[in-house]
């Protein structure tokens, strides 16, 4: 029966589009997170037109068969992992961009990378914000289905705050188009802010209308080290206070050792936490700004600080930070973090996650979007040691439970996916899961759409 | 039987809380929309707390009795109309504030006025951007339930982009907890968001974590005169792809006039178009803004430019500006607009609605937060002459159609409410009402909340 249904998907699409053979299949099981829960799809559809979304999602709830939408495949909470019996919907080769420059708007595609539709707007003068850490390679259907965000959402804000439209296809296969190309629009219910952030659990996004902004100046980059990360998340408790910085990111020890063994960027790996903060106010003010985080370092007891504009140097230490991930996976096998707190908080949550760490005998990186509280704690452990993977899952459920008794929340931009949904009922609590669960039952009655993701 | 239900209220609840005497009741009927769709409530709950909305939405879920949620009553659209045989939930007594400034945020009730908001903020440097014309009179509670914008939300956003938690009471009187004093989370659905921007028809928000930003140093004004609005919305459309003003507004001849007849601010009564222009940025980048504006305008036929960085001054065409909708309606009965489109197309929105206005006899003024595509046409009519009434009625309609017409929407930032209902499928299609409907249904199954309002 499954053969003969996967045949009348495959007549129905034009050759190519429709994937089985194991080998092409198996690129598509799992995503960065890489959380053993990937099962082992029918099909792979690598729909090229919005159409041919609607066709496999109608073909889908005609036979009640599982849909996992998925983008460029470098999520971290297994989020677009495969799913047993059903099928991916790839958003891969959907990838056109337009830039609208007067009505300043990208009009893209799920499949286009994030750094894609940066580089078209800036031919335009113009420049999309979010930028997460794998902006080079993470596509822009991913980033609204987390609501992902970055480095300068500490300024500029998430994917959320740019979405002007979207074509979404429902679990029945209708398309439906929520917003435009207006700035302002609150005729009726905010349905495009529900999709965003909601992992393909509601829908498939087929097109996005994203908010462009003139493209800001490059402005100044301090970089402070600190005998300790408690040090250096007061001092950025201090700095949020004060000014309204472009970037405010820390790296611990271990991350900065792990980047050095990987490529030296010439950090010093004796540096118990680094700051990396910037300023893109112009002329005297970035100045004034730069001077007033300086002063918020020292008075926190940094042991050195190291400023310019000259954005080469600058992109040293940025890109130091941006490849932390891929640096701490050369260690051993990692779980990847994502809990936030309140920002005054941060120091109480790093103090704790050291603790975590020495509690289960496992490594705790720690990497943090410090100005939004938003911290990516990486559990580097050993797979081939029962007693280290044993450690690394409850430190991994432990920093989650920490940010949930801090008031905080288990993903500030991953995405809950597959590999946090056991956690979410601690930090929602029962009616919100109740009315999680109505909503998705509202819109994906039978449940096709990205089972085993989030609920 | 309604007698003996409304008693079991009246004694579920403290004294006072529950009004039912006619006069009492009467001051909770209509909004400022004045649409003529109130009805007679039942009874006003002026709840207390949050725990009082419980009993009271429990008691109307127990006896499937509308509730109409309201703040201030300031509302152009009908939104917080009373009910036939419904009761309206009044939150003008829940009004504490609380600032949590190493947090930067806001913790307050919805009864709050924005302006109190603000004010609680700022003795702490900080700013609570979203400022509606009506800011020193409208609810917080309000403002979350149409996402409502304002004068800086051209450089700074609206209502949901700083809305960080919310409590709410749900259609069966559960209350939920969403969000909290993170800056970035998104654990589970956006049901956030969901809520703004619901205008009361899928739960009643109690309470709201909202997010603040250091307070930005006053910067200069530029007053541009034009022939007409048509330029000076060529104007706006240059300026805004050059630069991130603060504040980019227009009033066109006839809200001049409306509001020098009202209180004389000085303004010249000849000017075609007056635009309001500010730059916050600071020092030598607040003066090469302000000059990029000053060259867009003189390149669009400005007849006059004036500028200043003294804030008394400023002040007095802002509020000019601030006061249009109050003193045009001491020139007649009124429907208040709030139609939006994509930026570049404001010039032809402003000449379709000349159009509108000739064809059907009635006066439209406009005044705009053009910077972000945003119109108020204010239809003035004599409410004493039918032709004149069945005048500004059509002239409201094709008004919303010429807007949808354009790609654009009925409402930026004034809700829906029961004054534009009719209006929204024909922006939105069947395919999202229908949804819209599937989400309402799931959240409010008896439809007891805001019954007639949006949908």
């Amino acid at each position: 029966m499954e053969v003969d249904t996967v045949a009348e998907l495959v007549a129905a699409l034009p050759p190519g589009v429709v994937v089985t053979g194991a080998a092409e299949v198996e690129k598509y099981r799992e995503d960065f997170a890489r959380d053993g829960s990937a099962g082992v799809p029918l099909a792979v559809v690598r729909a090229e037109t919005a159409g041919q979304v609607q066709q496999a999602v109608r073909w889908a709830a005609a036979h009640r068969t599982p849909v996992v939408p998925r983008g460029a495949g470098t999520g971290l909470s297994g989020g677009s992992s495969a799913v047993d019996g059903g099928i991916t919907i790839s958003l891969d080769r959907m990838r056109a961009i337009e830039i609208d420059p007067a009505c300043q708007v990208a009009v893209v595609e799920p499949g286009a990378l994030n750094v894609e539709v940066k580089r078209a707007a800036a031919e335009h003068g113009l420049w999309y914000p979010p930028d997460p850490s794998s902006f080079e390679i993470c596509s822009i259907g991913g980033n609204l289905a987390t609501n992902a965000g970055g480095l300068c959402c500490v300024k500029y804000g998430v994917t959320t705050d740019y979405v002007l439209g979207m074509d979404v296809v429902l679990a029945d296969g209708t398309l439906v188009t929520l917003g435009g190309k207006q700035i302002k629009d609150v005729a009726g219910l905010s349905l495009l802010k529900l999709f965003v952030g909601s992992e393909g659990t509601l829908g498939i996004i087929t097109r996005a209308i994203l908010r462009l902004i003139p493209a800001q100046r490059a402005g100044a980059t301090l970089v402070s080290s600190f005998p300790t990360m408690t040090a250096a998340s007061r001092a950025v408790v201090a700095i949020r206070n004060r000014v309204r910085s472009s970037m405010l990111e820390l790296m611990d020890n271990a991350t900065i050792n792990a980047v050095e063994d990987w490529r030296s960027h010439g950090l010093d790996r004796s540096t118990g936490a680094l700051l990396i903060a910037q300023s893109d106010a112009h002329g005297a003010s970035c100045e004034a700004e730069i001077d007033v985080i300086r002063r918020c370092c020292e008075e926190e007891s940094a042991t050195e600080v190291f400023t310019t504009t000259d954005a080469d140097e600058a992109d040293l230490f940025v890109s130091a930070r941006r490849n932390a991930f891929m640096a701490l996976e050369y260690r051993g096998s990692v779980l990847f973090e994502d809990v936030g707190v309140p920002v005054p908080l941060l120091p109480d949550l790093i103090d704790g996650m050291a603790d975590i760490s020495e509690r289960c005998g496992v490594e705790i990186a720690v990497v943090a979007h410090a100005g939004d509280g938003n911290t990516h704690p990486i559990v580097v452990y050993d797979a081939a040691d029962p007693a280290s993977v044993t450690g690394a899952r409850t430190a991994f459920d432990q920093v989650m439970a920490l940010a949930i008794a801090l008031g905080g929340t288990i993903t500030g931009e991953h995405g809950v996916g597959r590999a946090k949904k056991g956690a979410l009922p601690d930090q929602l609590g029962a009616d919100v899961m109740a009315l999680t669960r109505r909503v998705k039952d509202a819109l994906d009655p039978d449940g096709i759409l990205n089972p085993g993701a989030v609920l």
